[in-house]
């Protein structure tokens, strides 16, 4: 082989940090408080994440050392995420939203050393401190009570005051590690996923590209994703990277406050969860609202309702294009832009999809067996994924389940299409392995919910002797309906596979559901267990 | 330190290209002939490209082996771009337009063993087969009469019917040679660039980032810069890489042919140098033209005139944007793509600017001493440039004075300014260097133009006893003028700094000019040291 010519130069946070400072001094970041703003240039912001790496190194915080964030989305924030990698040490984005036993374990697990906290939310960090074996220093920001917090605690900006004003950033591997995030599994213990230098580089950069998020220095963007999950979809280092003016909600997240937020700031682009927006659409409704800045708002963490896509297309003029990707894959994978050269109709299909492969990442459709399948936009499988920024492995643990030939494993099961598009039905805990194929719960409960005479249906895999897992449908019915089990049947048969119809069915009052609203399968699969459910068993086959 | 969890995949042209295929199959690459367009699909081409992958492979071409291209930009030369990277062999894009003697040079010194020729040119690289010491096999794209190559040759239509419709594509590292290309410097042997696959794809990347050209699937991009030179600005790799539908001219790149080919294919983007798009004004001046579909036109190469970007501005409603790099940066460095908040009239002073420095690129103005200057708009120097995809040396060549500090030389002179904006004032060879500081001989020759009594002026960097170097003016008058150099002295005084006012001026009937038109500055300091100028002396700072 032929070497290159090429300068061996390092993709480094730093000069991520660099460019912002240098090229667009006077780019702004605006915090939002209860009742004002506050607002900084990029100077400014760029000075003090300098006072923030001398501050820590004068503290004891040298490279590869974890400095947790227990933040919310403002300038403190963003100046950690700009100081802590650029001088070697991690970034660990802590979840303000953990179970207390659930903080504990992630602090001890990464080891931090020093954690910086906003005084608001002292007390949800002060639940766990008598946990933590490695933590030596709590950084609070703003003057709010903090004597819930034991040993060595200094006041931010006393640390910033008291700091040099200069920082001789070092140079490293692009491999090194620069931040980490755990992910927020619903059962056992969160794994952490550690982003290095490298993929935050590559996928900041790939965001910026016009048919991804396509952020420029023209755009103002509101970041209503927590920086504390998987990175506010690495949106604070593509906005500085181009040097796009950054409007940071904190706590204030409600359809009210992100209405007055959106009308006061006037921001471009903005990035949240399908609720979120919800909300906003709710609150917009029966109130003035001015929303006509957003050019662009992104949707993700889960599918958005394609109610949500036409209510702020017809009502606001804006377009909501979902993302799809996970803390796993840093995490933007797919952008649901349609493509090139469609008719109207067929864009909103496209809109509804989870998103489309953006360059840099590569994602395939394998089947139970481990088949890679076609991207037929027909073939059901699970998502598997392989990029620069996409985890190989996770942080002192031994899963290698999540892995499959050096692709991520993305637990979410769909289609893919001849475009890249993805489609999401399932997830691989709640699919339905039946005869070595996979049936969707979910598509299932759609079909089933299209029935006027049906309130909510939830599909739940039960053990089957001889397909080895096959469909229980879980009932509650309408008000004053009271449809026969075989004539939903019959209703349903026509909109799915044939081998899919369910002879399981079983009536119930409402629907177990988790704290955030989801159905709680695992309960309604450990009440069969029990035998607690009285399922009705047609034939197989029969109709 | 802490190294991260992420994959370990390699950046390669191989994925750029398997992109393009796998997810924008029918996006489309015309190719501008005569009398008609030919019309392929992306699935088409890299089917094609396959072929010619296992076709090259069955004539003995392996890893790290340099395949030359003698091409027009056409979908062969897009094939070759795409094939000879993934397959780990080296694309060496030939300069169709070099003298002989460099064209041998070159193809001798990269070792190329094979060469792919259009039957059109044929005759251009017979002239010189005589000379070439490796190439072992020749591959006329083309029906034409082809019989003064010499040796092995065979028709590119044959060798991919022949070829086997598959290839396994090898992996391997990233700083792996993808491609070369020579500078076609006007003294001295070219010097020799190797792309690595690394720098390939973080170039095409940032290319599709919105502030920079923000090509994506939406566009249809007319690309009229050579392939054969700086690989057309890379815009075939980046245009694959989204999809965008590619239009490639070819041979016909005259105003008339420009303005025919945009009319019919209508394109939405296009890049080339500034002669190009003059020539298509001036046509399109007294012709009916339909331009309508084009968003933006990127020019580079040289500075392009204000009058060029206002009229197109105001004649056909078309942005012009600069770009400024160099065949050693891949070559974008620098796109001039005003700040965001800025009015109308600062606007166009940016457009004239050769560009603002790029995410992933670093530049710095260094003094003739040595010393990096403040990015204030005001300092000159020589333009250093940084980055991944900058090179750090030239192809077998002990040249150490283009490099400094792990910083490439540019040999541009001019200012930085605190956005990050460049202006070119000049070449390093033909800055004047006095008291140590630099004088721009284009700037005092455009103060003296703009007097109405004087046709053209040349500046040129004459030895002097106590500064080293003063400029010296020779003038060439204007019909029925004849401005005492006394006078002109008076007014150009209060238009440049006091102490670069020359003291030495001649008149000339006419300057001497190079191939391509520009003022021979080399010839000029010859004959000034022959003797063979009259010049008249000021005392210095009399006026």
């Amino acid at each position: 082989m032929l070497t290159s010519t090429m300068q061996p130069r390092p993709l480094l946070v730093r000069d991520i940090m660099r460019r912002g400072e240098a090229y667009c001094a006077d780019s702004k970041v605006i915090t939002v408080f209860a009742d004002h703003y506050t607002e900084s240039t990029y100077a400014e912001v760029a000075q003090r994440a300098t006072r923030l790496a001398s501050g820590l190194k004068a503290h004891g915080v040298s490279s590869g050392d974890r400095v947790g964030t227990f933040l919310w989305n403002n300038q403190t924030h963003l100046e950690a995420y700009l100081a802590i990698p650029s001088m070697g040490a991690v970034l660990h984005t802590l979840n303000v939203r953990l179970f207390p036993e659930q903080l504990a374990y992630v602090i001890n697990h990464a080891e931090d050393s020093v954690i910086i906290v906003d005084d608001v939310i002292v007390e949800l960090l002060g639940r766990v401190t008598d946990q933590l074996t490695t933590v030596k220093l709590f950084i609070v920001a703003g003057d709010g009570d903090a004597s819930v917090l034991p040993g060595h605690v200094v006041r931010y900006e006393d640390l910033l005051a008291s700091a040099e004003d200069s920082f001789e950033w070092p140079t490293f591997e692009e491999d090194t590690a620069a931040a980490m995030c755990y992910t927020s599994g619903t059962t056992g213990n969160p794994k952490g996923v550690v982003y290095s230098h490298r993929s935050t580089y590559l996928h900041s950069l790939a965001e910026t590209a016009s048919g991804s998020l396509g952020i420029s220095e023209q755009d103002r963007i509101l970041i209503v994703v927590p920086m504390f999950h998987a990175n506010a979809w690495g949106t604070p280092y593509s906005a500085w990277m181009v040097g796009a003016d950054i409007v940071m909600p904190q706590q204030y997240l409600t359809g009210e406050a992100l209405a007055r937020i959106i009308g006061d700031t006037r921001p471009s682009i903005s990035c949240g969860v399908p609720t979120i927006w919800n909300s906003l659409l709710a609150w917009s409704s029966s109130h003035d609202v001015d929303l006509s800045s957003l050019r662009s708002v992104i949707a993700g963490g889960s599918s958005v309702p394609e109610t949500l896509i036409t209510e702020f297309e017809q009502r606001h003029g804006i377009t909501i294009t979902q993302g799809w990707g996970m803390t796993e894959t840093s995490p933007l994978a797919a952008v649901a832009i349609p493509p090139a050269h469609r008719s109207k109709g067929d864009v909103t299909d496209y809109r509804l999809k989870a998103g489309r492969v953006v360059p840099g990442v590569e994602v395939r459709v394998v089947s139970p067996g481990g088949d890679v399948l076609d991207p037929d936009g027909v073939s059901v499988g699970e998502f598997e994924v392989r990029g620069p920024w996409v985890t190989a492995s996770y942080y002192r643990d031994e899963d290698l389940a999540s892995f499959h030939d050096g692709w991520l494993k993305t637990g979410d099961v769909g289609t893919l299409d001849a475009r890249g598009y993805m489609a999401i039905t399932d997830r691989t805990k709640d699919v339905i392995k039946s005869g070595g194929e996979w049936i969707s719960s979910v598509e299932i409960e759609n079909v089933v919910m299209s029935h006027p005479g049906v309130f909510e249906a939830c599909v739940v895999a039960v053990p089957d002797e001889r397909w080895f897992e096959r469909p229980l449908v879980c009932v509650v019915y309408a008000p004053n309906s009271q449809v026969p089990f075989a004539e939903l049947r019959e209703f349903i048969a026509p909109l799915i596979a044939h081998w899919w119809l369910p002879e399981r069915w079983c009536e119930m009052e409402v629907i177990p559901k988790t704290s955030v609203g989801k159905f709680d399968k695992k309960v309604i699969r450990a009440m069969h267990e029990r035998g607690e459910l009285t399922v009705t068993m047609f034939e197989e086959g029969s109709l």
